[in-house]
């Protein structure tokens, strides 16, 4: 497929990467491509910059947003901070996003009080449903934000069973984000089909919950998994 | 132990059949002993009504929130509705809370929308705080609440792993719940002291998911299970 992934952080890079291994196009969206390019300073946690990073990946196209969505449109995956998305769509604009498959694997953090963060959307909204009204010819299906990105792109990373959710109006798109989640070694047997995009209330209130196992466990090597198994 | 149990629903009967088969003598709260002793109309999940519940189970001694208190007094468990927290606290009062341990299993669930609910109480401020920040001499203990009840009180009824949090202020009023948790059958290695009572913003907030899987599986028989197994 020709995908675009819209943001350059640790998230966007990772499933860059990992999509692009599995053969896809990969057309990475961001601001502005030259001041991108420019960025060379690790982040807090020894990632490299997109500057330094595109440099390594020529398989990926750094591209405008817009650019990026009009090239990579068989599926758009929103890579970015939440709080970036309607600027980010915005400058797609409408007419690129009408009837295209959107995964939306971000959530509505809100570190204005430091760590750990609060929810600047939450418990009768969600992000996922604020993409899907203001755009209603997209199809968005909220999915893998429950999760670090070394574990959405890779579940084997870790032993066992564990869970990802998926949220979204259309059918069709679900299957769409199905299959790429099972291209990423997911079985069908732990991805649960939750129902319509409200349910993605759900899954972005899990991460209040994730940030202070993060804390705890200090590690981003971790995940849900919904046990279902009754004692014989 | 002595030990009481507030609320007389379907939660406090379990809490109060196990915690009794383990030899603790418990005393269930209730507003009214006279009014709760009439009622005989099993709940919409055909669990009996408290007055045929406790024609039944006479090794627990119904009495008023006030003298149950007074009674079981080494240890309180909040098994009512997160909406009847402070009618029920301010019937005991202050003078009979003050320095005792309360083990929190509530949660903020609002049904006004009918279902799923939302909660009236998260993301910068939780049930439990609220209880904790209300009765400071009283030592809140959050736990319990990202479950069922058949699943609370035997873990085992469930196979393999699965997860159980606690979040307090009081290292001995955590480690008093820990035991109790060990004797309902939870192993250590699946207890997660998440830290403080400001914590149990993260797993009251994961409700919001829990009755979403519950109408999708149409069974209260799950758990989650915090998997952080890496693959060798």
């Amino acid at each position: 497929m020709n995908i675009s992934v819209l943001g350059t952080g640790s998230v966007g890079q990772a499933l860059s990467v990992r999509l692009a291994g599995l053969g896809h196009q990969v057309f990475m969206g961001t601001r502005n491509v030259a001041d991108s390019l420019q960025k060379t300073q690790p982040d807090n946690w020894g990632n490299p910059a997109i500057g330094t990073w595109a440099k390594e990946h020529t398989e990926v196209e750094l591209l405008s947003f817009k650019e990026a969505v009009e090239k990579g449109n068989d599926l758009i995956v929103f890579a970015l901070n939440g709080k970036a998305v309607f600027e980010c769509l915005d400058a797609v604009g409408e007419a690129a996003l009408n009837g295209k498959v959107l995964l939306d694997i971000s959530n509505p953090l809100d570190f204005g009080q430091g760590f750990p963060p609060s929810l600047f959307v939450s418990n009768t909204d969600s992000l996922g449903e604020q993409i899907q009204n203001k755009y209603p010819g997209l199809k968005v299906v909220k999915t893998l934000n429950t999760m670090s990105n070394p574990v959405m792109v890779n579940p084997h990373i870790l032993q066992g069973d564990h869970s990802v959710f998926v949220s979204g109006n259309d059918a069709e798109a679900k299957a769409t984000a199905t299959r790429l989640l099972n291209s990423f070694g997911w079985e069908d047997r732990n991805i649960i089909d939750l129902g319509d995009i409200t349910t993605a209330r759900g899954t972005e209130m899990v991460l209040p919950l994730w940030v202070r196992l993060y804390g705890k466990l200090q590690t981003p090597f971790f995940n849900f998994h919904v046990n279902t198994a009754k004692a014989q």
